[in-house]
């Protein structure tokens, strides 16, 4: 790759980044086995995948896809926030939680401010901040969840103008009660912003969302039709807040960045309510299935309000290393936690029973496999 | 829109930035109207649609939609690298040309530094610079096009890091010849950027697009889905460049941004180039029968080497700008220049002949009424 002119220079802000980047896709991963993944249950994706009504208004919106989408997300904000009792005004929709992470970001952290996160917590999150010259500073997940109380210690002492939070939390799929969350939110220090990830929200029981108040500037709700709506390849997700606030993301965002075919699979989408609870129903006994697979070979699940499931190998990160490792050589594709003590676990989506299958089969030969290394 | 808080402040950068957006989309006009459009000839979209084949892929995908993207975007960098015989490490995929307006401005220009555009160019890009901080400085059109004189000694001057400059024009038509380009590549300053708009490019005729340097760090070169392959909603398109600065991308670019449909359309699409070929002949004899209609009325056709026509009203833009409203009242979504004395112009996309039919009837009530006003 001969240069015959030096490159121009980059930004102060880019010029220092990693090249690394959040995560490699399973495809890559196939790539480099030469072989396909026989279970896919490694990111959280919903099996189930989207309503039946969803897809057809894909199909559909595929002809149609020559016209750019609607800037304005016009009928599915109105649904969104039919759906969730506030005004359109109080919903930004965009490509995906990931994009709107970046927007976010942007659009609050000036360079050098300070961002708090927990360590282990949701990687992306921070690549947008390192992206744009924030730094991060990180609280230590307390019994396995996210802790507010070492958040909001953090974000005091370092006066951070961002706090991220997930609810229930990714990796750990642990979660708050929404009465904990609105104690957090109500202790915001001034001028900070909370990130509240409810992107597993679908999935969590009652009494784990906070009511939602949609007069509060300090908060932004993230929500997703990647998860439990089944679409994470057709990037779209929401944030509710505060009017004011959802209209400055004009400011910066990519306002035909949504695709024509998202916009239509997520209005047909989030008026089938009804396929959503069996998509919930399903993942419910495949969580359950993944408790008992991990109980049969001596492992503890741990207690999960998301669509998958941390199973702890009650060892070290290297072991832990060594079974997902044996797991993907067997052809399922799982991931786990980045960081210690949460990386004793390997992360197990709710897959279909087959999927299941696959996984109980792989399962004892990998943990054989770690245990002789 | 009570506020019980004060809303957290705002990045310097973002604070004091307009709430305007580049484009209001046709859909938002036709809620003002309460109608629906009966021609929809203002985005420069492709009113023939994708390839039927593309149609099927997408089609196909939409029930794979609850997996991610493959985030490396590698079979379609593959197809696009032996499309245009460079290899994939020169291949950038992205969330459509306007996405990656924004990731090459964040990448290249630090708040202060100047951009050098045209003045009455894609306002979208403008909208990228200003939010990233660049200050962006004008060049005028000359005869109807961008001017590489006037450009390269606007950027010299003023000291610009990075030039936009698009062959064919958007929102004239216009275009210069391959080897003109080729000497403005040529005189680029060091340490400058040229973001090379090729949006329109596969509706040039031979000779209008250099020879492809796939080692030329200072050339980035803007293709997209959007136009001759229909696609505009799904969102996708590609930089060609150098393969250090394509890499260099991965720092900052949303990974997981592009949908599993969009990838799987537009790998269908670029395989049909029969149906491209279609296309670009279907184009053509819109645009002959939108010459003929503006001559029929008395007006001139600006030659084009995209896919609309820029028609000259012959008077100022107050004129063109009654003409535009006059459409717009009887159905017509048309668009136009935003400047003097580009301004004189309507701006009108190649369409179906029953478009073109709706177009021909409209035109001569709405220049008798911007004649009366």
């Amino acid at each position: 790759m001969q240069q015959r002119v030096p490159a121009p220079r980059q930004a102060k802000l880019c010029a220092d980044l990693p090249s690394t980047v959040p995560f490699v896709g399973p495809e890559a991963q196939e790539r480099a086995r030469a072989a396909q993944f026989r279970a896919r249950i490694g990111a959280n994706e919903s099996v189930f995948g989207p309503s039946p009504k969803a897809i057809a208004a894909m199909r559909q919106a595929a002809a149609d896809c020559w016209m750019y989408c609607d800037p304005e997300n016009h009928d599915l904000k109105v649904a969104i926030a039919a759906h969730h009792g506030v005004k359109p005004e109080n919903v930004l929709v965009g490509e995906g939680i990931d994009g709107m992470f970046g927007y976010s970001v942007r659009l609050f952290i000036d360079p050098g401010e300070v961002v708090a996160t927990s360590r282990g917590a949701y990687p992306t999150f921070n690549f947008h901040v390192t992206g744009y010259g924030g730094r991060l500073v990180f609280a230590d997940y307390v019994n396995d969840r996210e802790d507010p109380q070492s958040l909001l210690a953090l974000a005091a002492a370092q006066k951070a103008r961002m706090i991220y939070f997930a609810n229930p939390d990714n990796p750990m799929a642990s979660w708050w009660s929404a009465s904990d969350v609105q104690a957090f939110i109500d202790r915001l220090p001034a001028d900070t912003v909370l990130c509240l990830d409810e992107a597993y929200g679908d999935f969590a029981p009652e009494g784990v969302l906070p009511r939602l108040d949609a007069n509060n500037p300090q908060v932004l709700r993230f929500r997703t039709f990647s998860k439990a709506y089944g679409m994470a390849g057709a990037r779209i997700g929401y944030i509710l807040g505060e009017p004011h606030v959802i209209k400055s993301f004009d400011k910066i965002r990519n306002h035909f960045g949504v695709t024509r075919i998202a916009q239509a699979g997520a209005l047909a989408a989030i008026a089938d309510q009804a396929y959503l609870r069996e998509v919930v129903g399903k993942v419910a006994v495949a969580k359950a299935r993944i408790d008992e697979i991990a109980a049969s070979n001596g492992l503890e699940a741990l207690p999960s309000a998301a669509n998958f499931v941390a199973i702890d190998c009650r060892r070290d990160g290297a072991f832990a290393k060594r079974v997902l490792s044996g797991l993907i050589a067997r052809g399922v594709f799982v991931r786990m936690p980045g960081v210690a003590p949460l990386d004793r676990c390997i992360r197990v989506s709710a897959g279909t029973p087959a999927d299941l299958d696959i996984f109980a089969a792989a399962l004892p030969e990998a943990l054989a496999e770690a245990g002789r290394a």
